[in-house]
């Protein structure tokens, strides 16, 4: 590492970057998606647990299936995105750390019912970290996210997981090409010093 | 949003970028640590919550501190980092929501005894999303982190926010200029198809 990133990729990346629930109609591609993944994939979790798991909702089917578990004012949030994808949390990523962190025998740490609560927390805090990278790796790509907490998650787990009952629903993110007349003022962002501390 | 990042963009962001937990030496300073939190502010939390804490700590005193609490094969991480952040979430983030949310009245959402677990929930959930923007904004000013959740979270919490009780530490992370020589080869990482659905 070295030198920042110019301003104009800053502005990009947070500064002019906005959150979008309206779209302009451009599709995104199955190669996009794909990408965002390529990049996400590479910022770290802890021991490499990777937790995430992704269903990207696509086809207007999808969509309707998930626009049906969203609270009412985002439903057609959902159903307009070119693509609404559900972040989620795998509670047994341990079952992969043989293939994911060979450089020891990590599983074990996780293993069994009296570490459900350590796995829990420890996939809620990886998956979300993953979170916070996919939507910087949708805008370092070009798109725009909109992200929303507003679903039932146990009605989401049961509509898509019934094959993986171990996926939780974290949350959901539109993704597209924002429609920038339907944006809403920026709220405010504090200073540095009403919740930071430097000592 | 329009056209990608540049490769090079891309690379520092997430295809080269590596976590560093030995530094070279260089120091990080304020205004570099400012930047950083002037940056991750900008990402979006649900109904704009931030509920990220952060105490950076950058003294000996303040490292010393943390490495108290930190597990055998962190407490050197933290002691040579060139700063070292506890990233703590404050489950009383909806005391701030009439200044961070001024469009409605967003805090009887999240206010009472009844509402602590839901409070709790959110708060970790965003807190960690703004833990991956800070990750990502550190390397987009040309630095390099080091995540750790290897240490005693009760601990670290009695330790630095015994005037603060509603802030829970989460993870720490230490910020610098990586020393390339003691990086770790790179854990594998899965293509697309297998925790990813798209449909």
């Amino acid at each position: 590492m070295a030198a920042p990133l110019g301003e104009s990729a800053l502005d990009q990346l947070f500064r002019d970057a906005r959150t979008c629930q309206w779209f302009d109609g451009r599709e995104v591609t199955d190669e996009q998606i794909e990408a965002i993944w390529d990049l996400l994939r590479m910022a770290p979790t802890s021991m490499n647990q990777l937790p995430l798991r992704v269903v990207w909702c696509k086809s207007p089917e999808a969509k309707e299936r998930l626009a049906a578990h969203a609270m009412e004012g985002n439903k057609d949030k959902v159903r307009q995105a070119p693509v609404c994808a559900i972040l989620a949390y795998d509670t047994q990523f341990h079952e992969f750390m043989p293939q994911l962190f060979p450089v020891s025998d990590a599983k074990p740490l996780f293993d069994g019912p009296g570490k459900a609560a350590f796995r829990q927390t420890s996939a809620f805090r990886n998956a979300t970290l993953q979170g916070g990278y996919f939507i910087m790796a949708a805008r370092a790509l070009g798109l725009d996210c909109g992200p929303m907490s507003g679903f039932d998650n146990a009605g989401v787990d049961g509509e898509f997981f019934a094959d993986a009952p171990s996926w939780k629903s974290n949350f959901i993110c539109s993704v597209g090409y924002g429609d920038r007349s339907r944006v809403h003022e920026r709220l405010p962002r504090p200073a540095f010093p009403q919740f930071n501390r430097l000592i």
